[in-house]
């Protein structure tokens, strides 16, 4: 539609703007001491993806939904041990995580007005071509990313559709995550209540995606006069910090009300005994955990395939309305603790003949972990620990072109798109204090590469336009 | 008054802070193919720097004086001519745009409804801590540059002061120049008067300080709906460029309502026949030009040391009260064009003696030119080519202590400030349609650094908190 030259024109706008608004990434050049120093634009399309405005609006009116699900299932551990028990015999990190949930139980239930819950959670979906479904990809629980970054893409957007004659702004759905997010880590802040109550970030060290990290705290300030302190798990354990007998936990002397983590997913997070402690003193504590370890394995994508077997999200639905909304999301997903048993054992051989239609995926958060084709076949052909694993329908979304732009330079390429919808959840004790749908993200990626990690360098952020 | 890691936290967010509003120069990092796609934040000064509220306020308050100054002399060619021929006689440079000026003379004067004249200077001074003076160190009137990360700055250092309890923000001046730049540009485009017209700026290849000229574009293009084309005064001569009958400049088929010069001050940016070919028939164009060469020239060293001469701002004023208004910021300035007369001889004697009291300053603008101390001596007993050169008194502003930030790393240092005024004139034809004080820029410096620029990475961007 456009000419090379205005391509080329487009692009470089897109990356000043970026440059100028903050939607960026550390450059982590080995030049600088400080590695927040030196910025590089995001990887990003250079216009945004078409998508059915229906779909999209689909997935976030069942956001809280979600949010409530996650919820439920979190505050039935007992469901959360059974369910994982398979995937903790072979998984370390899984069995760490439920360890630490019965460890800390007594020590939860004797905080003073209850403990508190911050869920800022993000489903994933992509469009399924073959059969005309909208499917959720996974749903995260901790450490969802992007959110503010993601605003951001939808301003530039907007900037450059004044300057493509084709393209109405107004096709670019409001993507408030910048303000929803932080408003969220406010109110859990207010429901902690202690004045002068920090908010503690959990980060990973070295961090490149620190400027998403940095808006938050940014409007944390700005506009609810919260400082926010980043800390390691480590450094919780460690460095100035201490646990009150009222379940008060101080960080340098201050009081934290809120602790948020951008890290603790992945056992990488965990390098020494030292970083589980850190974990325990938090998941003890009285300030609002974002999330809770109950919350964390409430999203393990063992969870995730549990709830679509038959009568399973029903459990933790008010009607047989909700669960049907819920289930309309739902790719095929298959549990591999018994792979005798005989609809298990045919969707293993539908696999093994037909690899490019399933994804195996380990307990793990971000991008790089999942097997596809022949890693899945040889994977799949070994039944040992096979547990730690779910079998999913591999989703097809439709492919489109797209302009992407990396490091300053742009290529044409076919591409698929996910959607992402943020919510925000706050309970204090049994009282639901917010439940809400607050923005979206679009990754985009080339249609030859499997995974869609943008940090991992396999995407590009996106926004939808409606049509 | 600031411990260690009090200092360090505020660094850390102002670092973060710059990034995430585009207080940022490009990186120039090798890594990358496209120069503009990383960036690092401006070298800064942490906290504003104290100034005295009744000296800003003089300085904001005689800009609009300066402008019409600065115009007058445009104006009157012969004075020009007359006043820098012994400079012209050993600076080439001086002597090309004098010849430019008579060789354009007939074209500009034939031009429907009158040459239009852009000004957007910047007057910088300094206080004297000998003499208690606030002193004119110089006019800029072409490339001012600064103007947006400037008042990003004053935006950096609000935002700063929620953090330290000490600071007042009431106390740090609204700093407009983002505004009022573009705004005197748009003004320009409008009084050219044809219908999609576009600005042309004027760049070096390879700016590094192409954020504070990209913050212009954007402004131009959200605010006022003008397109900006970056080009080299090479590609004017040699790309797609075409001057018509009637003075209108057409660039790739688009006409050209305003040329706005960010290169063209060094004769650097003239490295062939080509880019004065550019410079040419940029000058016998009806479009706004910001700025003429007669402008240009208006700001030639030569002429501030002429002017301060008894009895010549004089001819240039509307009243003795302009023009004691303006000399209250002239510091001791001597022309050597004719060493052996005797005001002349008694100050190089006297500068031969006490060099640290003097500055010998070349007609050139961009820093790093200047001549002090040992280098001074040895240029001023050579009398050859000193007409080319003004002697002038050395400001000494009082030393402050400042936290100087620069590549993710800080020191405290003694420093030094000189505050910028900026200014917006439009003139067509004989008509002036705008004269405006539009904001300020401070620049701070080591004690131990005789020069001054940031780009040239002496000095930092700073902002004056007002006492």
């Amino acid at each position: 539609m456009m000419s090379t030259e205005e391509t080329e024109s487009i692009v470089q706008d897109a990356i000043v703007w970026a440059n100028q608004h903050g939607l960026v990434v550390a450059l982590k050049d080995k030049a600088f001491v400080n590695p927040e120093c030196a910025t590089v634009h995001v990887p990003l399309a250079a216009l945004p993806v078409a998508f059915p405005e229906e779909r999209f609006l689909q997935a976030k009116a069942v956001m809280p939904l979600f949010n409530r699900v996650i919820d439920r299932v979190a505050a039935d551990e007992a469901y959360l041990e059974r369910t994982l028990a398979a995937a903790a015999k072979f998984d370390d990190f899984t069995r760490r995580l439920l360890q630490l949930l019965v460890a800390t139980r007594s020590a939860r239930q004797a905080l003073a007005g209850g403990e508190i819950a911050l869920g800022i959670n993000r489903s994933d979906y992509m469009l399924d071509e073959p059969s005309g479904g909208f499917l959720q990809v996974e749903l995260n629980t901790i450490a969802s990313s992007f959110g503010c970054l993601s605003s951001l893409m939808t301003h530039l957007h907007t900037y450059l559709s004044s300057r493509v004659p084709y393209l109405d702004a107004s096709r670019l759905p409001l993507n408030t995550a910048i303000d929803g997010i932080p408003a969220a880590i406010a109110a859990a802040a207010k429901a902690h209540g202690v004045a002068g109550g920090v908010v503690v970030m959990i980060v990973q060290p070295g961090e490149r995606n620190a400027y998403d990290q940095q808006w938050i705290q940014l409007q944390l300030w700005e506009r609810h006069g919260l400082r926010t302190y980043r800390r390691t798990l480590g450094d919780i354990a460690t460095k100035h910090s201490q646990l009150g007998h009222d379940g008060q936990l101080q960080v340098e002397g201050q009081p934290v009300s809120v602790i948020y983590f951008r890290a603790g997913y992945t056992p990488d997070d965990y390098p020494s005994e030292s970083e589980w402690r850190g974990r325990e003193i938090i998941e003890c504590s009285n300030a609002a955990k974002c999330p809770t370890v109950a919350y964390q394995l409430a999203g393990a994508k063992k969870v995730q395939q549990d709830l679509a077997r038959t009568g399973v999200v029903e459990q933790f639905t008010e009607s047989a309305d909700e669960a049907r909304q819920l289930r309309s999301f739902f790719a095929g997903l298959w549990g591999l603790d018994d792979v005798t048993e005989p609809s298990t054992a045919d969707a293993v051989g539908e696999a093994l003949r037909n690899p490019d239609r399933f994804v195996l995926k380990p307990q793990r958060e971000g991008g790089g972990n999942n097997l596809y084709g022949a890693d899945l076949v040889s994977r799949l052909s070994q039944p040992e620990g096979l547990s730690a694993f779910i079998l999913m329908q591999k989703i097809r979304p439709p492919a489109q072109s797209s302009v992407l732009v990396r490091n300053g330079q742009w290529a044409i390429s076919d591409t698929l798109s996910e959607v992402g919808i943020y919510g925000t959840f706050l309970k204090k004790g049994k009282e639901v204090l917010l439940n809400e749908e607050v923005g979206h993200l679009v990754r985009t990626k080339r249609t030859d590469s499997n995974e869609g990690g943008v940090a991992a360098g396999f995407a590009v952020l996106d926004s939808p336009y409606l049509v």
